[in-house]
Formats: structure tokens, sequence, C-alpha cells
């Protein structure tokens, strides 16, 4: 059976599933994107993530007139034909098709939407020991605030990760604050019990996990801070996770090769786990 | 008659073009690309350009098999069924594809080469009056110096000039110093005759035109420093000028709708412009 793609107004074969070398996504990188995690009948955050892929739009002036209904009723189409019960949503929109120049001033563009589903593993595991990270200088764009794919940084930093034997980088500015991973956002827990993340001050993305993880705290009782923190009490934290929406939350057991916490269970990052897993089942 | 392109083995009409979209270049901006300008036989500056794109993909860790000569043979072809006397050549090489994943490590990626010609008219004017720029801040990734398609804060510069009747947006960084254009490298010529363009320290493209017009303004006898400089300097330069496989050497008339240098004639610019321009006649 193939796996169909849903690309700008066809379903298709994804193996075949093509866009026009004119796609401005294609030559400047000039589109956006949005993952959504889909569980058995139930979108993970999903107003969340449509409210942000709509404010992604705006930023850049998309004219993108596909009301929220229709892309939704695409959405279920494609899962349907897939099978799939568990899986990823991978939604990018480009500004349009046009002969390559870089300015869009005056151009009547037509969006070009693509959307792709994965299967993934129903193993949605509660409780786990955590991943290795390694620590990279942000070299992003000013405006990783807004969901791009100006991916390339990140794509250098997940590469360094795994040829590190790690899972994510954790991108630090230029006076050694942590921003955020190349594919997540990140917590920590200090000695005292408080959670801290870095404040959306435009130089991390308004995760959208990270927003429901507030509401998982809060009701778990564990006091937060908004603000910067510096690779210091990343290493120096009683736990260290990250949120993002395929990975949930996801505790980190060892930054750089150095074991966090001497590597003590991971109590807080798990129960915050298993609360936002347990918001969708 | 069809335009054709080349597109990863093949031949085709440019307007039904395609590339799947699982191709890295779309979906990260995994991408790098070259554009060189044609005229009746000869290549301007040739040599440079393919000698950057070697640099872009090694920086990127691309493994693009293809000799220089296969690659002029594939031009070569293009330019003679297109028909193009004078014209443009786009080269965009991605990494590859695969199914969407930050990471490359590990993966055999086989790169996606694209060329496209573009006709241009026969109009090299050796003197022209110059042309309105308008100052931004830089946005870029820190390596603005690798020629890849993580163009959207040169796609939004370029809009935010045309939207204010200029035909360029010159970065400026956080202290107030020039980088570059969105889409060339930026000179001024002093009140004592100083030619000064910023040096390759990373935050600038190296410029193939911007190497060719070294040669030009010693051939002229005109001083050059490679420094860092200011928008003040700019401002009050006694000409302005860019750089660009494209644009060759384009005088500047006015910076944010200040007036150059009371709108004096741009000799300096338009000299370094003829000589370029003679270079490859």
């Amino acid at each position: 059976m193939p796996n169909y793609a849903y690309v700008d107004g066809k379903y298709c074969n994804k193996i075949n599933a093509k866009t026009f070398i004119d796609d401005r996504g294609y030559q400047f990188g000039d589109s956006v994107y949005e993952v959504i995690i889909y569980r058995e009948g139930i979108f993970l955050d999903l107003e969340g993530h449509i409210k942000r892929l709509r404010n992604s739009l705006k930023s850049l002036d998309f004219i993108f007139k596909m009301s929220n209904q229709s892309l939704l009723i695409i959405i279920k189409h494609l899962l349907r034909i897939n099978k799939i019960n568990f899986g990823s949503i991978y939604i990018q929109i480009s500004r349009g098709i046009c002969e390559r120049d870089h300015s869009y001033h005056n151009m009547k563009l037509k969006p070009v939407l693509v959307i792709t589903t994965k299967k993934i593993k129903n193993d949605f595991e509660e409780i786990i020991d955590g991943i290795n990270v390694v620590l990279i200088k942000d070299t992003r764009w000013s405006h990783p605030d807004i969901k791009t794919v100006q991916l390339l940084p990140n794509v250098l930093a997940k590469t360094y990760a795994k040829k590190n034997s790690a899972d994510e980088a954790i991108f630090f500015d230029e006076n050694d604050f942590v921003t955020e991973g190349s594919s997540s956002n990140v917590w920590i827990l200090t000695q005292d019990n408080i959670l801290i993340t870095r404040s959306l001050d435009g130089s991390i993305l308004p995760g959208i996990t990270r927003n429901t993880i507030f509401e998982c705290a809060k009701h778990n009782k564990i006091s937060i801070k908004e603000k910067k923190f510096k690779i210091k009490d990343l290493i120096n934290a009683k736990e260290v996770f990250i949120t993002s929406a395929s990975s949930f939350v996801t505790p980190v057991k060892k930054v750089d090769n150095l074991i966090i916490n001497n590597g003590y269970e991971k109590q807080f990052s798990n129960l915050l786990r298993k609360t936002y897993l347990n918001l969708y089942k």
C-alpha cells in the first residue's frame, strides 16, 4: 500500500511526491512548517500547533487562504488512507512558485501546501532514563521564534550530536546562556525544585509542548520561573529535560558526557512526561 | 520553444521541472548554489564561482562526485539548447533526498543537482547613474560566508527594499558596521579616494566579483583597504557601490533617501564597472 502525501491540492504516492524547482521553499527556504502527533483519534495540542502555524504565516506575509477546517479534513483523510493510528503529521507551507527573485513585493503568490504522515511506534513510555545531549554555539538567524525551514544550523547541530553519540544538541548564545535544543525546548529543575525554562524573548521557538508543560507543572504544584539560564546552571541542575511535539518530555542523562546529578532518578521529568501523556489518552 | 532545466540527471522543460518533497533542500534549506553570468561564449569569473561552489560543498560535507568538466558540459549544453547568448546560469546542489531527519549522520546521500539558465538583456551599460538602497539589521545565521539557501533574511531584506522604492538592502551588524547587501558586497570610496570593503571575516560572502574588483582597482592604481566600516562612513562616502555576479559594479545614489556626496558623478564606481566588463569582452 502506498504511503500517500498531499501536495498542492492532490493526494499522491509520497515516494513520487514532488514540488517545482521554482518553489520558493526550495530556492530560499521561504517556507514554514509544523509537526503534530496523533494518537488513536486524538491530536496532541492541535489547537496550539495550528495557531502557531497561522502566526508563522502572518509573520512572513504568506497569503494562505485555506481554513483550519479544510486543513483538518485533509489531515484526517490522509491519516485514514495511510491507516495511521499512531503517527506524526508534517505540514509545510511555502510562499509559492515563481521565477527566482529574492523579493516577493507585488507578487501574487499562491502558497504550496504539503502534508505527509508517518507511523510511529505505539510505545509512549511513561518513564524513561534519559538521553545524552551535546552543547553547541547557537548560529541560527535572528528569528528562531518563527517556525521556518531555515534549519541548516539545526541540521548541523543535530548531526554533531549524532556523531558524538548524543540525541540532541543544545544551543547556547554568545554569553553562555542556553537558548534551546536543535528541535526542542530546554528545561532545568534546580536543586531546590524550581523549574526553569527560557522566556519567549525572541531567541527560542514558542514551543507548543512547552506551553502545555506549564499546565502540567501547575497541576503537579511545581514552581516555575521563565528566565534565561547558563550552561553552568544546566550542568549543576537536579534534573534537565527537553520538550517537543515528538519527544513530549524527555529527561537528559548526560550533557557533553557530564552525568547530570550523579544519574539520580529523573523524578520530576518523568512525572511531567506522564502527566502530559495522560492529557491525551 | 521550451526553456530547459537540468534536474538530477535529466533535461526537462523548466515549467514542469520538479524535485522531491523529501529533498533536504526543501525541508531544511540544506542546499548550496551559485549564479554565473555568460556573455557570448565567455563565462564571467567561472573559475572563482566553481571554486566557491566546491568550498560550500566541502564546508557542509556534501558528497558531490561530479567533476568540474562534467558540470561544464551540462551548463554548455543547456546554454546551447536554450539558445542563450547573454544569460545567467543558476546552479543549486542539495544534500540529497531522504525521509525527513535533521541529522545526516551515517546517511549515504546523493546530492541533487539543478541547473537553470535565464536570458538577460544585452545591455551591459558601462556607465550608470546608480541605485537606491535601504539599511536593515543583519538577521542572518552565523555562516553567510557559505553560499547556502538559508536566504529568508535576504528575501525579507530585498522585499523591504522594493517596498521602499530601492533596489538593494544593505545589512548592518549590532555595532552599526556594514556587513554586505542582501545579494551583493558593499564598497565605499572615502573622500580621500581610498576604496574600502569589509574583509572576509566570516560575516560576509567571499564575493567572486568582489575578488576580481581588487584586480580592477589595482589596474587603475586605486588604493584599497579591507576593513569594517560603519553606516556613518557609508553615508559620508564620496562614492558607494555594490558588486555581485549579476550587477557587476553598480553605483549607489541614495542610502535610506540620503543622497550620497550630493549626487556627484560616480567616477570611480563607473571606472571599475567599465574595467570589469572589459575583462570579459
